[in-house]
């Protein structure tokens, strides 16, 4: 899809930006909800944010992505104050002595779509208009930061007792493990800054118009529901997405464990599915959808994103339960994620799957 | 005991220091051994290191403990390279953009008393003779800075591989509770660089004249093993201890849990205890003696020490293991562990045992 270019977050932009990024978090990456009532509170008292092109940074700007980190389940009862992704930044600004000249979305999902956005708002810092992943994803390293040898560290994590901690590991899987020991003993949700880069690092590294691509999505969600038609049909035509399934939700088995929430879901068909099973797997973000007779039909890293047959609204993975009807989506990823490195970091195998990756389009011909 | 005061620690001296520093550690603190071959190694290096009484620094001098951290059971399979000591005291040095004018030592046994002789002539610093307990103990906040509220932030953890974290917390118990997670995530040990202090704060806070007491202990089991004679009588009289019991090891349990060695040994009665059982609770560090009626012998912060009645040698609750013939000592602790605030930390009580503190004078008068 050939996405609007947004150029600044208003008020009114934040409903769709959070409807977007539910639907690109692919269920993980938290409730975007929370976020956008951050963000919202924050250009009511500081106006809008500037949404910047990555080649209009200069090559020496500083930028830094600011992230909650945790398990979604965790979050939706963990609210943050509001002022601790801020106090992160400032930490990272502090222990860096330099000033950030713009922030970004470390995922393009869920609500660190939204932080980011309030963390900008406050300190009056313009957004870039792309993120780390074109999606969501649970750990920390799978960012295209990490395929172009970009460190996490310094990195600040932090929590809303004040606590906080500066991380300087050896390579970001390392920091991913630190910080999410660290995220445990925070009660199970932190603030955190990181990948501090260059504007010439941006430049390389970040995957590009994902704000305006959130928006847009969004935009289509809003527009729907409001005329009271299920945004399913243009979704699929606009983002040329692949309709996988239909049916309702007949079980969910989730636990929260080493920092993640984890679990399945099954989906009884309906329609056209009527008498196939499809199941999701899911550690934060949806992974992989396979029938019932281990047909595997979509996989990490390719989006599997969830529509309430009734509302049209995006279904996180914490929010999924028995008796939801559902459609579910497939996405082809961003094609960095494709290559040999990207896979290495989000491939299925990386999860413990014992399945070689293929494209999207190709199982679904 | 009066100790001779050592105003330096020459190669010849190690030795000694090692096994005091086994004597005092009661059980915890990690085998010196592989302190003092760090020490002898820095010692033949860059010459003896200076003992400074904490009364001849400046107010304003920067005083900086430096230690391991970790279950001694994972530190005897883990060894130090050698140079993360020194690593993570200049990582603090860079973080508070302040040279330290001394080192020294957050505990009085153990390997934490040999591993800050090895950093100070490393790093042509002088040691303060004194520490942060009198012993040792198992968790960061149990020394005597706690009690005169000095934080032991912000604090550096690094480990071998090239990891290192600066922490800033909001009090010395989660310091400790981010600290043990971390150590856990780096394998189990890590060295530490905690407690930055002025010399006000440290002449308020050190507990005086550690080094000197550990020094003249190991000198005593040094010439009494030397004249083949168990130094058990010349110590309890010296030291004014109460031997508590004289038995064989009939059992060890012994498991490494959460980032400690936790575990009991059973010792059975020889000679005048024939008939009788001792049991000792430790965790890292010999915290509780009783009998198997349950009478309680000696309990922490009180000082229990085990000698081998074979060597003389100091024993560990690493070390510790069936058939080992034992003498079992009690000290009495610092004052100031007797405080309700000394015993909030460090009594029986935090250590989860329903038990009252009674002095071991008292118990065994």
């Amino acid at each position: 899809m050939v996405a609007n270019p947004i150029t600044e977050i208003r008020l009114e932009d934040m409903d769709k930006i959070a409807l977007g990024g539910a639907f690109l978090g692919t269920g993980g990456g938290g409730d975007p909800y929370i976020g956008r009532l951050m963000s919202e509170q924050a250009i009511r008292e500081n106006g809008p944010v500037k949404v910047l092109d990555v080649d209009a940074l200069a090559d020496d700007a500083l930028v830094v992505p600011v992230a909650m980190m945790g398990a979604p389940t965790v979050l939706l009862e963990k609210l943050p104050r509001g002022d601790e992704a801020q106090a992160a930044l400032t930490s990272l600004e502090n222990y860096l002595g330099h000033k950030a000249d713009a922030v970004f979305c470390i995922e393009a999902g869920g609500l660190n779509s939204t932080i980011p956005i309030a963390v900008a708002a406050s300190a009056g810092l313009p957004i870039i208009d792309g993120d780390g992943m074109g999606r969501a994803f649970p750990e920390l390293q799978m960012v295209s930061m990490t395929i172009h040898n970009i460190a996490a560290c310094p990195m600040v994590i932090a929590d809303e007792k004040g606590n906080s901690l500066v991380l300087n590991t050896v390579d970001n899987l390392s920091t991913e493990k630190f910080a999410r020991v660290i995220t445990v003993e925070m009660g199970g949700a932190a603030l955190i800054a990181l990948y501090p880069m260059t504007g010439a690092e941006a430049k390389k590294a970040v995957l590009r118009g994902s704000l305006s691509l959130i928006h847009s999505i969004g935009k289509i969600i809003y527009d729907e529901q409001s005329a009271n038609r299920n945004p399913a049909e243009r979704l699929k035509s606009e983002l040329n997405g692949i309709s996988l399934f239909e049916g309702r939700v007949i079980d969910v088995e989730r636990r929260t464990e080493g920092g993640f929430a984890r679990g399945t879901a099954k989906i009884e068909g309906i329609g056209t599915h009527d008498g196939d099973t499809l199941i999701l797997r899911f550690q934060n973000e949806f992974l992989m959808a396979e029938t019932k007779q281990g047909e595997v039909r979509a996989m990490t890293p390719d989006l599997i994103c969830l529509l309430d047959l009734e509302t049209g609204s995006p279904i996180t993975t914490e929010q999924i339960r028995y008796g939801f009807r559902v459609i579910v989506f497939g996405l082809p990823c961003d094609p960095q994620w494709r290559s040999e490195k990207g896979l290495e970091l989000v491939g299925p195998r990386y999860f413990g799957y014992d399945q070689e990756y293929a494209p999207i389009e190709s199982i679904n011909c």
